[in-house]
């Protein structure tokens, strides 16, 4: 095995497929290790943690066949600190790995390939298949991920559920007290419902590089694999049922205030200080009467907070929740107004888009 | 006590002194909150961990005489989330602080300041001062911080050693593995010998602002003040003798090779990786017939590693160094070329900037 590259294009490559090898403290070896395999000038670096595989394809200069398994965090720092432009060689002989770049060289001690455990497949042929742009897949995921559990003992929880639902994908998430749904894509043809663990979308997340375009999501039975460019992540799908969260959306809310997103973070942060003491409870309040949306808080022993914002209000309402729920709600929205919608002190907070109907969000109300 | 004040600079100055404030686990309540005191238009905030306390004088818009202590922590974060250009009021009414800005109000329950503790005071008329330029004061304190010991059983360690010699005030630290020392002011007339706690240092340094030039340093026999525009930081001085560290600097090495700062940070980064496993050893070599200056780790388990740089060398010597005390020492220079000063394997390692001589770093060989 042998190859020749340039330093930032080998570096770029480690750095990606070293994240999901495992640390030290794994009980299976090999898996800290990236395979690296040349076959008839295709050259690919391998990681796996069991649950996800990673593998990046490497444009080479020039390439001997053969296949090996190195640390990979090792090498990918190694690598990494080597200076930028140079050509790096990497040259296995047995499992005695060499690289070399200009005065720097170091030998590693690599394993057999044979010990590399068998990576996840996954049926292409069969395999159902969806396209999106980079752009509305970075913002669909952020927006979902932040209200998957992670509690380990309801594992559908756990995962971004990706269902079809009248010729569109939809991604959704929920922990048990708040639920995000974005609509993916329009017009789908195919059909799937698939729970995606949490962890590997974070993975694909920090993949993505600015070159990617466009991600490829294949899905059969049991996996998932999505395509990133030159990158390819193969992961388990979660075993389990989501709840029909689509029951839990109220179709009618008593009132819909808008709010400026910025001055709603702004109260919530100011009454969240005022809230640690009460784990965090902050009260969401329409006046009628001044013509005021409030955000307050009580901490008996330090003191209290009350800030309003001017708005539109049709009836007095008042609602408690937990304002880091309702902060990362805020946070994920797009639109600088947002509809914050109340129904009354037991029914669930639904927050929009002013304009956009894509992504919903609701949180349960705190019983005080 | 009543005062009106501008949003950016009362959360400035809450930032600056809210730090000194103790977290929440203090057994000495008080100790948490900061001390507001209004005297015919002169404002103070002041906070203390009884070893240090800081004073901010803030120029306000209006005020009313008094004094109370409220929760630093918790104030200073309701004011900096406050909107920036917002006329800020805070106002008592016995310890019921309140603090008003345009819509947003909070309550909070402080104490009275016959609570507070006495605070370190400092005689000024009787006090040895010195004035140094801030960018001078910034470069130095690091310089030398990096070298000051954890071990708080040793605790003349724990500090910065400011101490005059032949009109020149030094400021010096050591772990008993490593030693700096950095000439900080030359020509001068009063004579110190105190140990300075690194942790009231890196207060110091920052509670820096843009705006402060020149930094005061006032002495006496048990305390010192640092004078920064606004602030004011008192500390104790460390109670204890310093090393007689003069003698331990080598007044001739018998090789001092000039290398390229980044070159030798890169060669030494390559080698740590390798060096984890022997507990960051690495050798540095003078290899005469090759003409270059070598840093290697072998990690009999992962590999070995070689880098090579370039340099003129009169003979071949050899010493081994803990790799993060060599990157500390290379981080601290200031030119791009520096001299490595090498006396064979059991003498300590002399390295400074190629041409000036103000600062003075030394390593212990590691024996092996």
């Amino acid at each position: 095995m042998e190859i020749e590259v340039e330093q930032s294009k080998l570096a770029k490559a480690l750095g990606v497929v070293s994240r999901v090898a495992a640390g030290s403290r794994t009980t299976l070896p090999v898996l800290n290790n990236v395979l690296i395999r040349v076959d008839e000038g295709k050259v690919s670096l391998t990681t796996t943690n069991l649950d996800m595989a990673v593998v990046d394809y490497l444009p080479v200069a020039s390439s001997k066949n053969g296949v090996v398994t190195v640390p990979a965090k090792l090498l990918a720092e190694f690598v990494a600190n080597l200076p930028k432009g140079e050509k790096v060689q990497i040259r296995a002989e047995g499992t005695k790995v060499t690289t070399v770049a200009g005065k720097y060289s170091s030998t590693v001690n690599g394993t057999p390939a044979d010990d590399f455990p068998e990576l996840p497949g996954i049926d292409e042929e069969k395999a159902v298949r969806f396209k999106i742009g980079v752009d509305e897949f970075k913002v669909g995921i952020n927006q979902v991920n932040i209200a998957t559990s992670n509690d380990m003992t309801r594992p559908a929880l756990t995962g971004v559920y990706f269902n079809t639902f009248e010729n569109a994908l939809y991604i959704a998430a929920t922990d048990g007290y708040r639920l995000a749904e974005r609509k993916f894509i329009e017009k789908v043809q195919a059909e799937v419902a698939a729970i995606v663990p949490a962890s590997s979308l974070s993975e694909v997340m920090r993949s993505i590089s600015d070159e990617v375009e466009e991600i490829e999501i294949l899905f059969d039975e049991t996996q998932v694999r999505f395509r990133l460019g030159e990158i390819e992540i193969t992961s388990k799908l979660i075993d389990g049922s989501f709840p029909d969260y689509r029951q839990l959306i109220p179709k009618k809310m008593e009132q819909e205030i808008v709010l400026d997103r910025n001055e709603l973070v702004r109260v919530t942060k100011l009454a969240a200080l005022f809230a640690r003491e009460v784990g965090g409870s902050v009260t969401c309040e329409t006046r009628k009467e001044k013509g005021t949306f409030a955000v307050a808080a009580i901490a008996n022993e330090f003191g209290e907070n009350d800030s309003e914002i001017e708005a539109e209000v049709l009836e007095d309402a008042k609602v408690t929740l937990n304002s880091k729920f309702l902060i990362d709600a805020i946070n994920a929205l797009e639109e600088t107004k947002l509809t914050f919608g109340i129904s009354g002190k037991l029914s669930p907070v639904l927050i929009r888009n002013e304009k956009s109907q894509k992504y919903t969000h609701i949180i349960m109300p705190l019983k005080v």
